[in-house]
């Protein structure tokens, strides 16, 4: 989609840089040299890397089996297979000086270019990178806008499919076929859907069984459109519902309420997380929400940064992340509903539209 | 299926170690954990590994959100997402000592136990365990063997599903469908189906095309069953042939043949490559034949090792590797022939049975 290097961003990070006296990083991960030259790259087993320093020009290092879709106006160092790629590196950056590298930089590519001297002291310097795709910028927000409302419809579809009692496996398929059908690249992370007892488990591998009566229905799903991701759940009762399943439902929506009220500029995630929480634990179901009440996300499905008890850290402007409290009762049912939302100046908006009302679905 | 540590492969590791004077290693690689544990785990943004060295028992850092299916006959050090999961790490391991890591590791976790000094000194010290792995055992000889098994039977599917003419994605998925019946878990890598000149690209992401008359069809296909790899490819035309067709198809056919006739113990895996090379040289294609003659594989699709012609060392019984000579002309078609080979102790077994005379389709 764009192309050339995004000298906003660039600059962004290299004021991060600067603020944390790091005068030079390797930015290797994926979505972060997506973030910050508009194209993909799938690397595999063979390094790459964009070499971003506070005195110096950047610089691209690409083995030559990768082609450059556009000029994307910084230098690029090339090498090929038969060739030590950290050698390259090492050429090129500041030795006597201090280097950044991506937290999920390989073992490999890390150990030799401490051995060529590449740097005088290396860090883990992902935080500033992984701190400025928090908040997303106005092109950004408009992709997570699109992606979610893609998100939606699928969703849409996905429950009228439930009367045709597919097994699990099948409705994943079918869903496959709805993103793209919906103009999704596909799916964002592996659905999860869960029928019944299955719900419980919030990681549940999707397996072949099949719908019953009274059974609860769990769609957590999302899809990826224009590099950008979405993420939803939605909780439906199949025919019927008991009085204790209506009791969890309420519950875990009103906790859901709660953590998008709460959520504005200078508000801390972690009373986010405790806006969701304290709903669940008033009716009793402390011990039944086991996880996290979100987490960030954008072009990857769990950016960095999560809405949990322990991150004290204020929310701003442009974030987008997930709000999913659930309640899950092993061998009976699970219930969680999941939006997404987007901190605005003052207060925030719900990226998705799709109904959470408590619905039989006959 | 297993479940407790293998203490043979484990024995044959710390022989490894003591060889290139690595007193202690960290390995976190999920097949290697699983070639030594007989576990898969998923760790995704966790850390995870299994402590080896000369001097102590062995021990497993697990997060308890993950569970052990039953007692591996190691000590297990739990910990949880409060806690450095590296610190618990470094507390264990001998200080001042040359500490080896997985090539994979993240630099997260590889700069922390630098911080904490846990080792005096780091290296990549996957070589060992890959160099292992390399070598097949008869549990795994079987395993491979059965994997294989399935993949023949599954492209007798794809092959009878052509007439059909279905889009090269919906093969594709049928492809899982097929898998999945045959008691595969599923693909052991993005399946590549291409037709007519889409062939040409060794990587080609399959589209929404279909198949015409004339076109050559490559499916280069593998599934995982019980852990282990399969990978093949044939190519078959559909409906008609040029002359241009069938010379390019002889030659790789050829070249496969020669390739699997030089493989035998203590033949150096550049002469295996170079026994395919010289054959599609000699017809004048040597241009177009763009990548290595094959790879190892077991666990992993791409396991360390490949038969190429910078590889001087020689294979040894029970190395698994493939041997996929190709031939890609630009615009026109691309022909692929590709077979599993098992080092035996005077020769070879080729694990894929299914036929490679010149197919054409009706």
């Amino acid at each position: 989609m764009f192309g050339v290097m995004k000298q906003d961003r660039l600059q962004r990070l290299l004021q991060g840089m600067e603020a944390v006296e790091m005068p030079q990083m390797l930015v290797s991960d994926p979505a972060s040299l997506y973030y910050l030259t508009g194209q993909w790259f799938s690397p595999g087993e063979r390094m790459l890397a964009l070499y971003v320093s506070l005195e110096r020009e950047p610089l691209l290092f690409l083995n030559e089996l990768f082609p450059l879709q556009e000029e994307l106006g910084v230098e690029v160092v090339r090498f090929d297979d038969t060739q030590d790629a950290v050698v390259k590196v090492a050429e090129r950056v500041r030795k006597n000086c201090l280097m950044g590298v991506d937290k999920n930089w390989l073992a490999r590519f890390l150990l030799r270019l401490m051995e060529l001297g590449g740097g005088n002291r290396f860090v883990n310097g992902s935080a500033v990178l992984d701190r400025l795709r928090m908040c997303k910028d106005q092109e950004e927000i408009s992709l997570m806008r699109a992606a979610s409302r893609v998100n939606d419809r699928a969703m849409k579809h996905l429950i009228e499919l439930i009367p045709q009692e597919l097994s699990e496996k099948a409705m994943a398929r079918q869903l496959l076929d709805i993103y793209e059908g919906l103009g999704a690249q596909g799916f964002s992370f592996t659905p999860i859907v869960a029928y019944g007892a299955h719900a419980v488990d919030p990681h549940h591998k999707t397996g072949t069984g099949t719908v019953r009566t009274g059974d609860c229905v769990l769609f957590d799903v999302g899809c990826k459109k224009d590099s950008y991701c979405a993420d939803m759940t939605r909780t439906v009762f199949y025919r019927q519902v008991t009085p204790l399943g209506c009791k969890v439902y309420e519950t875990v929506l009103e906790a859901n309420r709660r953590a998008l009220d709460a959520v504005k500029p200078g508000v801390r995630f972690c009373d986010i997380d405790a806006a969701a929480r304290q709903v669940i634990e008033a009716a009793g179901y402390g011990a039944n929400f086991t996880h996290r009440t979100g987490h960030s996300i954008g072009l990857e499905t769990h950016d960095f940064g999560d809405v949990s008890a322990v991150n004290t850290e204020s929310v701003q402007p442009g974030m987008i992340f997930s709000i999913e409290p659930g309640i899950y009762l092993p061998g009976q049912l699970g219930v969680r509903i999941e939006d997404l939302v987007l901190v605005t100046d003052d207060g925030c908006e719900v990226l998705n539209a799709y109904p959470k009302e408590l619905t039989i679905v006959e």
